[in-house]
């Protein structure tokens, strides 16, 4: 969710092209992706990536992995502050309903606590439950950011006595894209924890530690089927000393690009032309996320922890700017003029 | 030159939105090429791949590169028919004016040489000269055909004893691409001999043995400057048994889709959004050409030889469906309309 791809100027594809594209390109690609048994050669990951279609990767080992229960976590951590979101309904990132009945983005507020009481929280949290949902998603590079391959020392981490468990660059990945990550992410949820649809400018590589995740992705060409739209920024606070959390809308009415469809599983939310595909990580697995494919991720198990690697996207060539231009620019509506947000 | 991109369904993207895709693609990636000193490995040739831009590639290393001398290669064919393309003026497969000063698309007429009297042409053949033009550029996989990796023995080639000094792969590319050569081709021309501009459906690589080769280089999103026509096809024969050449419409008056830009580097040929790159191998040198890239070849020396390797092009992923795009279908003009050949 970090930087947006450059948009200034780039012309609308009418309706009749966008859904050529996205019909050709599912009778060219199908809705199935790869599942590899072991992590690919450099050389074959370049081709995935050339590709850019999600694949499934087995048996990408690192510390984490078997290390990581919830006594070991505390225990290294011990009375670390971690940044957690904290929203009414496990939506971090999402639109919601703030003063007035208008939309909002709604960013979540954030609240420092010891690993020992999130997992606590987690442990308890569940489904059916009204308490305000936690979720460890800060997703800033929280255990490596890029000023780490420059200056190792200069890359402060909430986590940084987890390093030795998480490699900050994969070799085949590092390889095959010429660079090093531009972010490794921690991840620590549980059921209630939901990311809402977008993509995002980078290639992904994503590995379930613990628990299962649940990604609905649709292709760069189907971003037309999301209906983005602008909504006024906010973020939630807590007003008082209660746990109510309350939608308070951001100072100088910044406006956020956003997709309608607040969950595309909802019978009813894409139009017939999209395509979405459905991928379960278990514990272990590994998915390649490629640049500018669309994700929904919700996530099983009473804690879910998984960590991700972003390396930045080829801007070279034809690629970035055939993503532009799906995008496209123009005059965005704001999704307050419409009333169907699903 | 081999076979067609579909084009059977593919919208008409506007003059608007095709001229935004080649600004923004000369923006981000300017007129300039990348030389690389030595090969590539495996996962950085996929990477170019990736980003589909010519590069120029110093140091790959053939058998042929030091033992082709004409004498060597007269002893290796000894008597061996050649197939040889001759034309009156070293354009083989190109528009040029027919019975009732119609332009066509023309064949070359295809004669059979030793080699040794094909060296003797070529080196006494040269500009000002009014004799036909010779030049071996059947590239039908003269020398390894896709044949040759199922069953060696059921590919004939005319050049099979020049086999030993020609890789049928090479192995950089192979596993980059994750497969074998489509065809490996043997061109061997003069100063006179001139390839028209159009693209193939083939990931390239082409390298010079002996002479230079100059090529006028454009992308993909700048097809459309290239002003692509319809025009019947035809084949040069000859009609008597002097050195005279005739256009001869083909039965059935079947339609080729060409270039009317006749020779892209005469002033006034392209329209300013045009941006042509000029790249020159010398004897050695090797240039990946990506697949969709419209290329214009001369050559000079009194004999220039060199060998390209095409590879079948990924079809997976977006990038085939951008091709088809950027070709689009739909009405295209007859070139017989327009008297603007140039």
């Amino acid at each position: 969710m970090a930087v947006e791809l450059d948009q200034s100027a780039s012309p609308i594809l009418t309706h009749d092209i966008l859904r050529w594209i996205s019909q050709e390109y599912h009778d060219m690609n199908g809705s199935s992706f790869q599942t590899l048994e072991s992590p690919p050669t450099a050389a074959e990951f370049a081709q995935l990536v050339h590709v850019s279609r999600p694949v499934v990767i087995k048996g990408f080992q690192i510390p984490a992995l078997k290390r990581w229960t919830d006594d070991y976590l505390q225990n290294k951590l011990q009375e670390q502050p971690i940044s957690v979101a904290i929203t009414p309904n496990g939506h971090a990132d999402a639109i919601a309903a703030g003063p007035g009945g208008r939309l909002f983005f709604v960013e979540p507020f954030v609240e420092k606590v010891p690993m020992e009481k999130l997992l606590e929280r987690l442990n308890t949290d569940q489904d059916g439950d009204n308490a305000p949902t936690s979720y460890l998603q800060s997703q800033n590079g929280n255990i490596y950011s890029s000023r780490f391959f420059e200056s190792p020392n200069d890359d402060p981490s909430e986590f940084g006595t987890l390093r030795e468990d998480v490699p900050s660059n994969i070799p085949w990945v590092a390889e095959a894209l010429g660079r090093n990550s531009d972010a490794v992410n921690l991840w620590i949820g549980n059921s209630k924890s939901i990311t809402s649809i977008h993509s995002d400018p980078y290639e992904n590589i994503y590995t379930v530690i613990r628990g299962r995740k649940h990604f609905t992705l649709l292709p760069p060409c189907e971003g037309w089927c999301l209906r983005e739209r602008m909504y006024p920024h906010a973020v939630y606070d807590r007003s008082d000393n209660s746990n109510g959390l309350s939608v308070v809308p951001s100072l100088d009415n910044p406006q956020v690009r956003w997709s309608s469809v607040f969950d595309p599983n909802l019978p009813g939310s894409l139009p017939p032309e999209a395509h979405p595909m459905h991928i379960t990580l278990e514990a272990g697995d590994t998915l390649y996320l490629p640049v500018g494919w669309w994700h929904y991720v919700k996530q099983s198990g009473s804690t879910t922890i998984a960590l991700n690697w972003w390396y930045d996207a080829e801007v070279r060539g034809m690629n970035w700017i055939w993503l532009n231009l799906l995008r496209g620019s123009g005059d965005m509506p704001t999704g307050n003029d419409e009333t169907d947000i699903r």
